[in-house]
């Protein structure tokens, strides 16, 4: 009976705010039956230039929150949260938490052939370190070429996401990286898949590049086979999503019916400080 | 005696991150005997794309904040919190609350002679109208072109002040606004000062560009005056000055001193959700 309300029990998916959209979307797409619960942290975005300590309080209220939906699992679809939180609610909570880091490096290390991994990301993920240390944690040998984009976000989120100058701002921030050898590339921000067609036209096609966001999805297919905690049934073609941001839903719908292949009907605002 | 404290005591200076830099570099410069404390809500920034009702919370948990340094007046350095929140602190509270958009909207009204004013500024900010509300209650015939500029924030934060890319970014969100025969064009943002020579080389020099900073430091001035609150004296060239944020305060401390005429020493963070 317990095992049976688990198991139609929502996942929980959150973000500093629409980001962790592509994330939902994947989990949409390739597990149809799950319910998802999904949180933007819209009152707080962004955390990519944000400290550690708060990223993991933020971290920490979110989760809370999400357990009172009573969530089966979370993913943690924001790279900055994955990298700089994981660890540290990862057990202390009793459900199972998942990052988008993690699968993104894994996908990476089985692509690459010269052994050199390129990452892109915000500025907190960058200075985290942390797809390095799980990629040279799986293998030493693997060279991590970094870059910190911290302009794609505001590009993404004004709408500049076919404008000239967002190819400028690519090459600004990517110039270096293509001079090197690497072959494969993690677009380590949830927004950067958003910019996918741009970065793939200045990198050539001899980089692959890589979408955590895909990948995360097939790690949480994983985990709930593994736990036996797949949602047996749905009504109707897909399951039930709902949102909660914690300021300007609206502007949050938007941009949310956007990428989704579901329109959202509504996104409810919650005051997160109180969890 | 009461008095006495009141005159040597700080005036509070409070904006969303670094951009009220500016008006303190204003005050510091106009009224050099004046202590500052200054606090930068970098935990939350930016402010121009979130709701009013968590501008206000926000507003209000910094004045307490301020007020626990025993500030005389205070100055909400941000356009985006004067727009949307001085309204409803300013009754609330027993010491003198000035914001900018008064003061910017007032020295338009004083250099116009087409009776057509521009301002740019965050969403929020021109979503507000609150630039035309004041500037049409003082004079009802002057007609107040708005537009959001959202990526000017990004740009600075990001250091693309001198890049090329800002200047297509300015032609693309002021080239209807230099189609009009505005004569003014206040830059209601405290981080557009900032970029100040590359908007006056795109817009001319039949356009005046208003620094809402300035005016304000000036209004304070006035105040202060009015109610006989000036520091009489000061040791040294300058008041003392502190600041406090409620993030990631070395990256602060960096901005700071690019922009300030004196090197900030020490930044302390503090749990600003605490007040």
């Amino acid at each position: 009976m317990g095992i049976e309300r688990k198991k139609t029990a929502p996942i929980g998916v959150f973000d500093s705010g629409v980001g962790g959209l592509t994330v939902a979307r994947e989990i949409m797409r390739n597990l149809p039956k799950e319910d998802i619960v999904y949180f933007g942290d819209t009152a707080r975005v962004p955390y990519g230039s944000k400290s550690k300590d708060n990223i993991i309080r933020y971290s920490k209220q979110i989760i809370n929150f999400l357990k009172t939906k009573g969530v089966k699992a979370i993913v943690i679809a924001c790279n900055t949260a994955s990298a700089l939180a994981l660890d540290a609610v990862k057990n202390e909570f009793d459900i199972p938490i998942i990052g988008v880091v993690e699968p993104g490096a894994r996908a990476a290390l089985a692509m690459t052939k010269t052994n050199k991994i390129g990452i892109i990301g915000t500025e907190a993920t960058v200075r985290s370190s942390m797809y390095e240390k799980i990629i040279q944690g799986i293998q030493p040998n693997v060279e991590v070429i970094a870059k910190a984009c911290p302009l794609f976000v505001p590009l993404v989120e004004e709408g500049f996401k076919k404008h000239p100058v967002t190819d400028e701002i690519i090459d600004y921030y990517l110039s270096s990286l293509i001079q090197t050898d690497i072959d494969a590339l993690i677009l380590g921000c949830t927004h950067y898949p958003l910019l996918r067609t741009k970065i793939r036209a200045y990198v050539g096609e001899q980089i692959n590049l890589i979408n955590p966001a895909y990948e995360t999805a097939m790690d949480l297919k994983k985990i709930l086979q593994e736990y036996d905690m797949e949602n047996p049934d749905v009504e109707g073609d897909h399951g039930s999503y709902s949102f909660y941001v914690s300021d300007a839903a609206d502007k949050f719908k938007e941009f949310a019916n956007s990428i989704l292949p579901y329109d959202i009907e509504t996104t409810k605002q919650i005051n997160i400080e109180e969890y």
